[in-house]
């Protein structure tokens, strides 16, 4: 079946644009980037960098830069790498969604500075959707709008990140979490998702991990990259360790809506007494990640965030960004009201995927040296596992997958090591069936010829 | 003559609702929120706060904390404090850059991600717009899109915040820059700029404030809060300052083009020799604070910037925040083909500030205890002088005398200690002349009242 070209290949010199960008950046060793000395500055120019700064480490770009721009020229690409759920034309911000950035922007009242929180009606209607039945009623104060779900989780971890402090992070996890740890100088300790068990948490290890110094636990779900919607019962098993650890959760539930069969529920909702940073945006639900829109809901208990001035923290970080557009803030009250849960669009986008993921699924299962550990229930991202000895030349290394996948058949897939991850790969499952069947006949093709002898073992 | 009612009100509406959160901030003395331990926590939660976030003080929030919410109930809010050229609706963005948006939004291909450094054709019109004569032009790699001006400063201030560093700002000077400054770890030193002789630079303190730890200087032009515009004379003067000391320079021009008579000069124009971190956005020239769209280009020379690693970092940061909204970024194209300097819609903004700059001017002079000492030549402020010993009750203490411009008249202002400029207060023009004469009719009764027999002596 043919690929949609037109837009796929803007996307694709979209793609290649930033890992040129990045092999640029990589010629110069990140260990001589970090010291604080100026690097040869010629002349008289005394140019040194900000030793912060240079020391952001985005993992995706680092391992993505050895397999950059390296595709097949005889295959068009196909890219199940990047999570943009508009990379394909079925997933598209509704006619509502647009009609009210328009209406917004016409109105001519909405191109000024917006209060630093936010536009007030924007916060009083993501206050009303965000409310959690068996806690307190959010109030527009409570809401804090942000550039993306990107600056919610990097106004959250910089407002908790006393010296010395720790976080626990999920492992397989969204690289941005470290990146933003790093930068807030917050240690990282991984806990576990466990594969077999739909990428459950390893609950008992969160115990093991945490002291005195742990500021937050951060529970991503739905889950990038594993595709898991938690049940009510495993949430409250979560909430239920981080309340005996007393250790405040910060909630990534950026894909929030994004389940196929089984409810989704927020970690505000599955316990009455852990105080949440909840984060959430129009990128991933509402398919417009390039409008740059989240948020912030403070679930508090007893004042204990209050306390600490975390609220009014979270505050000043906003005072310095002012806050994401105005007329798309504007806008968020209509859309909300014309696309609710179980609207005719938001059906339509969850049945699309749905079908995409069982496709990949099905797919995977029949390709030799795959597998899948458990499926996805939700998001737009399965893992898959390498299964050891099946592949030549390549055995459990997924940045040699990687790399191969896109020299021999122009499939940009990202590496598990990304995720902290290796021996498995993401595979975005955004686009249509019909492109990921070819994509999967390439995969597939590829792992056929790469396949020796299956041998028993495991990746990961 | 009435105040145009309907869009004035909202805006009080929302300056209140600023001021009451910044009251309830305020009650927690900063020194307790710096401490890295918890304040009380409630229960057993172990929640404690970030310093580095925590420390965020911004003058103008504190100031005005102890003036807020105090106006005269009988009298209608007139505020001349906030920088927001939205505020009234003679100064809008042009129909053809709200076209541009609404085509970029409706077009269905502006929803996704964009590069982290920004939209492709964005960066080139951007590139191709602030390319200097004189020096090498701009290429689309030179541009980084950012959240509004304070971001694209905040990532040029970040980039250059090596250990150590300090960094030279101006006496009367924007906020923010200090705000940054010490969030990024960077030391402040102000030079003066010159009140009776337009604002000009102290430019033979650049050499002495300097030293080998300096990582920049900040020229802001056109200037806030002064609304001076430099000759090309001046800014040559102040360019050859730098390339003498070897300091790269962080240009603020986001007020560019908003000058009345002067031509707006670049720091890159006026000198082919210093690498120049320009930012500027559309918030001002272009009418749309909330958009919330800038830029940073990179004018390096002889690579003393990129050998430094600074555009680098910069992209680093982008990658962490991913830029403005699509839709607003892939209008700019459009939007500056539409309203190039000089077009009508350009021009008829320049009249209108002009000549609400001349009514402030010329009630200012008439006013006792009130003085101008240079005239703005754009952007869209005015320093006001205090004269010693006219206003009884208040002396030179600006701070005192917005507290009583506003419980009296209710007039906001925002103090000249904002800028770190006691004994003078911060007048925004960018209100009708209606309006402004209003507002005049107002502080020029308040001084009357207020003054006593005039002594000679300066406030400042």
């Amino acid at each position: 079946m043919a690929v949609r070209a037109g837009i796929e290949a803007k996307k694709q010199e979209r793609d290649l644009a930033a890992e040129k960008s990045s092999q640029v950046a990589r010629k110069r060793p990140l260990d001589e980037v970090c010291q604080d000395v100026a690097p040869e500055t010629r002349g008289k120019w005394r140019v040194k960098v900000g030793v912060r700064a240079a020391g952001i480490r985005n993992p995706i770009r680092e391992i993505m830069d050895s397999v950059a721009g390296k595709e097949n020229p005889n295959k068009q690409m196909i890219s199940l790498a990047q999570g943009d759920p508009t990379a394909y034309p079925h997933l598209r911000p509704s006619d509502d969604m647009v009609n009210a950035v328009v209406t917004a922007l016409t109105s001519g009242s909405n191109s000024g500075y917006q209060p630093s929180q936010g536009h007030g009606p924007c916060r009083a209607a993501v206050a009303e959707a965000f409310t959690t039945p068996g806690r307190a009623a959010l109030m527009p104060s409570d809401v804090f709008m942000t550039l993306g779900c990107s600056e919610a989780l990097s106004h959250c971890i910089a407002a908790l990140a006393a010296n010395g402090s720790n976080m626990l992070l999920p492992r397989p996890g969204f690289p941005l979490y470290q990146v933003l740890c790093a930068y807030h100088g917050v240690e990282v300790r991984y806990y576990d998702l466990l594969p077999e068990v739909g990428w459950q948490v390893d609950v008992a290890s969160l115990a093991k991990l945490a002291d005195e110094n742990t500021c937050a636990i951060l529970i991503n779900n739905p889950s990038n990259p594993c595709g898991a919607v938690y049940t009510r019962e495993h949430l409250v098993e979560i909430m239920a360790s981080a309340e005996e650890l007393g250790i405040p959760v910060i909630a990534d539930e950026v894909y929030a809506g994004m389940s196929f069969t089984r409810p989704f529920v927020s970690c505000a909702a599955a316990s009455a007494k852990v105080p949440v940073l909840s984060v959430c945006a129009l990128s991933k639900r509402w398919l417009a990640p390039g409008w740059r829109l989240g948020w912030i809901t403070v679930h508090d208990v007893d004042d204990a965030l209050k306390s600490a001035t975390i609220p009014e923290v979270i505050l000043k970080l906003c005072q310095v960004s002012l806050g994401p557009s105005a007329p798309l803030q504007a806008a968020v009250a209509p859309i909300f009201r014309a696309t609710p849960n179980g609207c005719q669009w938001h059906t339509d986008i969850l049945a699309a995927l749905e079908a995409s993921a069982r496709c990949c699924v099905r797919r995977c299962r029949a390709t030799p040296g795959l597998e899948v550990a458990s499926e996805p229930q939700g998001s737009m991202y399965l893992m898959v596992r390498m299964q050891p000895n099946v592949l030549e030349g390549i055995g459990c290394d997924d940045v040699i997958l990687a790399r191969d996948l896109l020299s021999e058949e122009s499939i940009a897939i990202l590496p598990g090591q990304c995720f902290q991850s290796p021996g498995y790969f993401r595979c975005v499952f955004a686009a249509p069936v019909e492109v990921l069947e070819e994509a999967w006949d390439r995969i597939e093709a590829f792992c056929r010829r790469r396949s020796a002898k299956p041998v028993s073992g495991q990746c990961a």
